[in-house]
């Protein structure tokens, strides 16, 4: 079997980690593993399948030999390094904003259009985490029935904004808890015990990028651009996992029954749906887990095909690192790398 | 001035220390303040005006000369004891949800019904929490534009469920912190840096009862069933304040600007709305004010008439204390009492 060279950019970072968990989990093929990182970060040592692998300093000559680039170091450092990649060779699968909306670029959840990696040209981009949980479970109902509008609001954990950001969530907490002062250095609010409706910049209409990406990374994903999409995006103070509550209208009517059956035997998707024992999807259970867990499924009578969910995943796996590695084992097993 | 007598059931809760909170800053013209709680309670003492009052036990004989009767004690309480303090002559204002869908009993927001005090007949009841701060918003975008249908989802503070409840966010976040076994006594799942999609119980429809409770205490209060409401409704871990992502469709097209117009002159409502400050509501700075919080108002594109907003309020004060007061206000100003 071929292994490849693989480089992780951004490799010291919340989903650079969980990228480099995840090779390991699911024996990626692998002949090197390249970490990359800032000049900060390099001569760090992180642990892969029992040895240890020095981060070195990302440069526009990292990628000598390389076959497939994952990069999850910020949409700049994806815009200025990814072509650099491109250029040695490799295929850059692109965990950032960077690239998403070109039209050439195919934008990728595997369980939704696998397809779409065969028109790569080099760089595939991986969705905004909230965006591939919601369309994971999504795919099997517009199948069925053609979703015509999403109104969706999310709860998403600290870990989507990084390191950083899961520090502050446990200083804040503890100097509350010791009277102390707390700092906002990540968030311009506190975020323990508090819901921050502000997820990335605002944009003029009042929207926040965040949302603007769901509507937008949606109808790519699905490739129908009908589907019409509301998203408000919010923070609470949770560690992992996204959690979101979605309303859909279909065409075709869809039961609470037919809708759980259709989900049951969805790829990537695990129903957790038994309200009689308290068994809905939690984003304490979803963390560390590969799946989209959906539950609270049942209809909406205030339309006439109307359903409600709750869809919840780990932010950093399936949202981020999980699916740029499916993506990766896409091209392997399309022989396409 | 005539001065009342005011008795508080569930004095000891977290809603009944939040009343008592209030009609001291209020001013509110109390001749004797009775304070009633379960025999557990009895005893305690509270203080009032720079005294203390002790606790006593509620009995069916609780009532004599009691003007107006604030009950707070959950809904087999009022049904068993409302009637009591109604027969002694009293009005009762009821927190709980015992009466609130009953045709002959208001259900009074001041800001939204303030009429539909004349009918009462003893017994007015205080509605949900989370319905009285997103009418409170919805009420002047009905008048100007008529709402046709709203989907909103919850963050929900624990503080909603009681005493008990604040203090397992509490206990859970700590013993997270030391590395010790967490335990859940009033929620079935770790509320700690946890969401759960799960207020109130379970109906066969699928739907919680808190959930239907936003369904109709809307549509009585607002006086229009022909509003339709499809909510979820989560609990987060947050201490005091709820709040709400709520999307409205209008008959008649709002922009963001008309809306915002009509919130900023809207009694009870304070626009903090100016994304590029960094400024939108939020739970922490709403504990412990009176008015119901709105911002991140803005156009959603996926309806012709459709608005998003962000709505959020102490849940302990307009949610249910001051609410409860305020309709007590509204009965001596109309001489109904």
């Amino acid at each position: 079997m071929k292994a490849y060279n693989v480089a992780v950019v951004g490799a010291t970072g919340a989903v650079g980690n969980e990228m480099i968990s995840i090779l390991e989990q699911r024996d990626f093929p692998i002949n090197e593993l390249r970490l990359l990182a800032s000049e900060r970060s390099a001569g760090e040592k992180l642990s892969f399948q029992g040895h240890n692998v020095t981060v070195q300093q990302l440069t526009e000559h990292s990628f000598e030999d390389i076959d497939i680039g994952l990069f999850s170091a910020g949409a700049s450092v994806s815009k200025t390094f990814a072509p650099h990649a491109v250029n040695a060779g490799a295929v850059v699968i692109d965990n950032t904003s960077a690239f998403r909306m070109e039209p050439d670029i195919p934008l990728v959840v595997p369980e939704v259009n696998p397809h779409a990696v065969e028109r790569q040209r080099g760089i595939i981009s991986n969705p905004n985490c909230s965006t591939i949980q919601m369309v994971v479970a999504l795919k099997p109902l517009h199948d069925a029935a053609r979703i015509q509008r999403v109104v969706v609001s999310t709860y998403q954990s600290v870990s989507g904004t990084g390191r950083k950001a899961i520090l502050e969530l446990e200083t804040q907490t503890r100097h509350i808890f010791n009277q102390k002062d707390i700092l906002c250095q990540v968030y311009p609010h506190q975020i323990a015990f508090n819901c921050l409706p502000h997820i990335d910049g605002f944009m003029e209409n009042g929207h926040t990028r965040e949302e603007i990406k769901m509507v937008k990374e949606t109808k790519k994903i699905m490739e129908d651009d009908r589907i019409r999409v509301s998203a408000t995006t919010v923070r609470v103070p949770v560690f992992y996992g996204h959690s979101e509550s979605v309303n859909i209208e279909t065409e075709k009517k869809l039961t609470a029954q037919e809708a759980k059956a259709l989900l049951m035997r969805a790829p990537g998707v695990r129903v957790v749906d038994d309200p009689s024992r308290n068994l809905y999807p939690l984003a304490i259970e979803a963390a560390g887990e590969d799946d989209v867990f959906v539950g609270r499924i049942r209809e909406d009578d205030s339309i006439e095909n109307g359903l409600n969910m709750w869809i919840v995943a780990d932010n950093l796996r399936k949202g981020a690192a999980l699916n740029a590695i499916q993506i990766a084992e896409l091209l392997i097993q399309r022989g396409l790398i």
